[in-house]
């Protein structure tokens, strides 16, 4: 198997993405293709001892900067890692492509260069996140910002095999997120949407209130890129601020300080209820490749996930399994 | 002053409003007026002792239930103590309103009953809640979910006046809730608020993502009815599932147990970051009367928190203020 990883992408870049690399290979049974420019990648690679025949460097001569425009690597900078990489998809013996770049970019390249799966318009990402019975998918949490009502029926469609083929999961349960439980609450575009999945989706359970969602109330929650991704950066912030909360009020007591202490081990437990690094990388749902997006900020732990998570998308044929399903409900 | 409460408003009304209002006369320098069922309140009320001049009832024989429609108390339940609660501020001597009911049903009774500020089209709730920094004004957090552009640059001249005059913050900040910080990003509604709110709103900073709501980043924070119930929703839920968590965890190890015990006092510091409650309740801004909505789970202490923040709204005369400053910007 050979996992296209865009060396160039993210904050850490090329350092964590090729520590991460380097970490997934003594782990697991899996080749890595490294698209970017390749002196960089090079001297980062040069800090390790790896059995050389397992990476590949792919040159490019261009990078997507975090800041630019979507559109860049289909329009200006199509030698760019991004571009190269999600193309590669397209020729025979490549299995995946992981990006911790500019997410409107991978989104952009791959809708461009791979189109879509049979009976999906547009693209959503999906994020697994830990809540109190396990683990459910929030989608879309930032491809589609403005989607229509048929597009989140086609996520709902999508994370409910996700969950299924990849998580094990017995008929998930798909809920739409909403300001209200019963149906017609929200705006007239959640009433579409409510209206569509409870025809097409056998599983649908209705709307899904924000503050049940990490109580873990449906295993597939539904919404738009808009509010999908405030609601990722809402509790990413939330969990950084408290931390820096619990730093503060702790310093102001001796006592408090040796509760902290001793809590320490458990603590850790808790901050992954809202690390998005944890699961590595967000799969891009409905375009046909099988593309992951990691956090800007990935540590190579995360790039390291996001490579596993891959494998388990290949060898189990997510691709075939969604274009069937999805198309025929 | 002369404050109407809502007695059946909320979870646990009325025990918990009366229980609050009790509070209230004993710390402020207020009167209050009960709207709801006599026999109800008058049983409540059996259980404390108060100067009995300083507490009037006004019977209402219907309440609106948390889940019925919005229109309920403009259509079915005109007599409802929402209604009569909210008309009562259109006689003189009743200075404001409060009530921990059914949210749609009060910015519904309080819209089609008080109308509307000058210089204002849609109301609005703001919710003050505490940052790294201090305090900002999220709005709006649930009265309009489907705004227009305009609405939103209206919200962001009434937190500014309202974080003024209520939380003496000079030349309040405002930003707009975006997925991304550069100007262009979001839906084209996004787009045009931004556009509006650059050019009228003297102190608009631009786009703030949703991470860095909770580290102070503007002292006011605007968005779609939509978006912040949502944040507000899953911050609570978060919050409150890491709460769970960490009792699961600590209970596995003897040596956490020890640490949290430890830890206690300033752990409760922490919780305020996402507890609705301890702010009282939130402002209904834009319509034409002081109307103030707490959390359906107000405990009685929000229940005084939100009597002490009209009471602070009366006395800075904010409707005066708020119309002034609108309507000249």
């Amino acid at each position: 198997m050979k996992i296209v990883v865009d060396a160039m992408g993210g904050d850490y870049a090329p350092k964590n993405v090729i520590a991460g690399v380097i970490e997934a290979i003594n782990e697991f049974d899996v080749n890595i293709v490294l698209t970017g420019i390749k002196d960089q990648i090079e001297a980062e690679l040069k800090k390790f001892k790896y059995p050389a025949n397992r990476i590949e460097i792919v040159h490019t001569d261009e990078v997507v900067g975090m800041d630019e425009p979507a559109t860049t690597p289909i329009r200006k900078k199509r030698n760019s890692s991004i571009s190269v990489g999600v193309r590669l998809l397209k020729e025979p013996g490549y299995d995946a492509f992981i990006s911790a770049g500019n997410t409107g970019a991978v989104v952009a390249a791959a809708t461009f260069n791979l189109g879509m799966l049979s009976g999906v318009d547009r693209p959503a990402i999906g994020l697994v996140i830990p809540t109190l019975k396990g683990v459910s998918i929030l989608i879309d949490v930032g491809a589609n910002a403005d989607p229509k009502p048929e597009h989140l029926c086609q996520s709902g469609k999508m994370a409910k095999v996700y969950m299924n083929v990849l998580l094990g999961v017995q008929k998930p349960s798909v809920g739409l997120v909403n300001i209200g439980e019963e149906e017609g609450k929200g705006t007239g575009f959640h009433k579409e949407a409510y209206h569509l999945m409870s025809e097409k989706i056998d599983t649908f359970i209705g709307n899904v209130e924000p503050n049940e969602i990490y109580k873990g109330k449906s295993d597939c929650i539904i919404c738009d890129g808009f509010v999908g991704n405030v609601i990722l950066k809402v509790c990413e912030g939330l969990v950084e601020s408290m931390g820096i909360l619990i730093k503060r009020e702790i310093k102001k007591s001796p006592i408090a300080l040796l509760g902290a202490f001793l809590m320490k081990s458990k603590l850790g437990h808790i901050k992954k209820l809202a690390d998005y690094s944890e699961y590595g990388g967000a799969p891009l749902l409905g375009v046909n490749g099988i593309v992951m997006i990691s956090h800007g900020r990935s540590s190579p732990k995360a790039i390291k996930n996001a490579i596993r998570a891959s494998i388990r998308e290949v060898e189990h044929k997510i691709l075939d399994v969604m274009a069937k399903e999805v198309s025929a409900s």
